[in-house]
């Protein structure tokens, strides 16, 4: 259908954004440069503003105009420089106006690859867009870039994004489990970290990284994949607040009942107000009230993943070579593929990546292992373990100014629209 | 009454711990050596187990089990080693008998100085012993070392842990403020960081150190000392999303309403649970419910206070030279005071310490100055950010092992009781 063979890259940020993220977009601009620099069929490297929505927007940055300075700062600033979105292209059956409207920005900025850093829903829109090129003979090279503090993208042996925020947590869940001891008593305190992950605890399991011995907090983990059975739970607590003056647990947002209810919905249910953040919560005022102690609870939600400060080496590492990666795949013409991490050993870690296809993944969920898991299901496995472990490996810490980090985010300019209005 | 001339020296934690607590513990012990080896009247120097509770326990540690290392690990995790409490010493003409046994306590282990290193509680807790040491003619120096996060203490410039705290929550709202602008939508959205301080406002104000330019997060700041405004907030926030297509609010956990309500008793009362903690949570759903908006809430709650991996270097050099002086300050008899901090310059920032006498501000308390405060009282002044910026300053990264700080704790042996137990 298309005369012309288009040669610019389109970058788009997709879903929560992480710790690493802009590192990876960095990683691709400069993949893409030195692409053309040594002569590739790479022309113009654009990011689109807040992901699909700037496509559909035509709302397009031209990233040449950010220098290496600029770039070192985006790779090292928290968030998503170029604005991310929570929204999925309709099916191209019951909304090919959109897929339209989405082919004629590309075909009007000359876009032959489309780089989409995201999760599952991401990795779902590069299929569905790669699919559609296809069908409309339109020549664009999709390949997805893996982020995702939930570690769930099913093919890959952990995501982009995750390492960092899996150190945060652990280091939150050390350093306030030190206070709470300090504070312990023989009446009793009870103290919870609410971590993210709506439906896998990959992220609440990551605190056990900081325990070193059995009376080390956290003392328990709820994860989404056991269901909520409060006697059991209650009874270790109730344990573990007799013995120590204190009992630190670890409370996943998408904790749920034996029924599959979401604890947060129950938690709101009399206020009318459904919204997730509340499980840790009412997990800690139910036991707080069962066991008639005290309870504290730490909400960190968006801290965890951004925290430019305390990001992973490991994870910082596997971003970068995402980003350089999705670009060796597009200019190899790896359609609907994604760069995945192989692990080759866990003592010393090694790992290297890999372009995996991305049809039989995308939107799946990967659910924290059962081997992964203590026979109780309350801590985790020896093999949890090592596999978390040098996920959080490596400290990169950022250059500070006045006592605060320096995150500068470079500033942009969209590119003159070509096209009218969208909606129209 | 005693026919001795006591030279051992007691130290204890009391109130919530901070992240650089044991830091002045550690100074504590390393100057009263010090002060031994160089042939100074002091004998053994002992620490209590959770405060005041501890002498009343008899449960006491000799530090000098702690070698060079030890006390290198002591100074850097956060958190209190010795153990902490939230318990006053009742009145001594309506509990003698709890004061006779601490000084029975005193006596049966020669302690000549008592070090109590807390906030406006643990002064007043200073001058009490001070003042029934006297009375009874027993041979006390007690001695005050200043710690708090809340930052509430009179007569010194500032307080050891506050640094380190306020560090945090600017660097939090700094990061998470690049997360949710990210995530800057047309259909807006809140997101709202609470801080700790039930009743003044220095830890909320702080998160106004990471914000540049006006249309930086945090976009309001609630504190205690100005009660809610739902219209004129309303208006605010309101603004702020049409602006900018989100808004970052910080809000005080002691945030109350214009009859002196805390706003989070409000958001309990229907449950019947009525705990601290609340308040952000309150205003986030309030906002949303009246804009229509999206929200999202951040509760760092002890991970503010314990944040070893982030300590402000300016907060742990005051933090360990209040526990050097108040040494010097129990050597010279200079009972009833506290080592306090004087401000010299706002920048370059200096600052000595004197000793300030405790009777007239023990059990007050220091409200966010109106000065400090912009004339709509919903950010900091000029004046506000001068006083704040250097307590913040400089870095000092813990050891990492295995992507975790490197904390040990010390293993504490308490020492042989020479006393029946109490209550008997």
């Amino acid at each position: 259908m298309q005369a012309f063979a288009p040669r610019n890259l389109l970058y788009a940020q997709s879903g929560g954004v992480t710790a690493v993220i802009n590192a990876s977009a960095a990683a691709v601009i400069r993949a893409a440069r030195d692409a053309r620099s040594a002569g590739g069929q790479v022309g113009k490297v654009y990011a689109a503003a807040d992901g699909i929505l700037g496509v559909l927007a035509e709302t397009l940055f031209d990233t040449d105009t950010l220098d290496d300075v600029a770039l070192a700062h985006l790779a090292a600033a928290p968030g998503g420089a170029f604005g991310a979105c929570r929204f999925d292209l309709d099916r191209p059956e019951d909304n090919p106006a959109q897929y339209d409207r989405v082919f004629e920005v590309f075909a009007a900025h000359g876009i032959g690859y489309f780089l989409y850093n995201g999760g599952n829903g991401s990795m779902d829109t590069v299929v569905k867009l790669s699919r559609a090129a296809s069908a409309r003979g339109y020549p664009l090279v999709c390949v997805g870039v893996p982020k995702t503090i939930d570690n769930d993208l099913v093919g890959t042996d952990c995501c982009p994004g995750f390492g960092s925020a899996a150190k945060y947590l652990a280091c939150a869940m050390r350093e306030a489990g030190l206070d709470v001891a300090s504070m312990a008593s023989p009446t009793g305190r009870i103290f919870v970290v609410e971590t993210m992950g709506r439906n896998v605890g990959w992220l609440a399991a990551s605190t056990a990284l900081g325990k070193y011995q059995d009376d080390d907090p956290p003392h328990l983990i709820l994860l989404p994949e056991v269901p909520w059975d409060e006697a059991a739970v209650a009874a270790r607590v109730d344990a573990c607040v007799r013995k120590l003056g204190f009992c630190a647990i670890t409370v996943a947002e998408g904790l749920r009942d034996a029924q599959g209810r979401l604890i947060a919905e129950i938690a709101h249910d009399n206020a009318g107000h459904v919204q997730l953040g509340g499980a840790g919560r009412w997990v800690a005022q139910r036991l707080a009230s069962l066991l008639g102690v005290k309870q504290h609870v730490a909400v960190p939600d968006y801290l965890q993943r951004a925290a430019g400060h305390l990001r992973s080496a490991t994870d910082l590492a596997q971003a970068e070579a995402a980003g350089r990666a999705a670009v060796e795949q597009a200019l190899a013409g790896q359609t609907a593929t994604m760069p995945a991490v192989r692990r080759e050993a866990d003592e010393p870690y090694r790992w290297s990546v890999f372009a995996a296809p991305l049809e039989p993944i995308a939107n799946q969920e990967r659910a924290f292992p059962e081997e992964f898991l203590s026979a109780d299901r309350m801590q985790l496995s020896e093999a949890g373990i090592r596999y978390l472990r040098p996920l959080i490996a490596g400290e990169v810490a950022p250059a500070y100014v006045d006592g605060l980090p320096d995150y500068r985010v470079p500033r942009l300019v969209p590119v003159a629209r070509k096209l009218a209005s969208y909606p129209g």
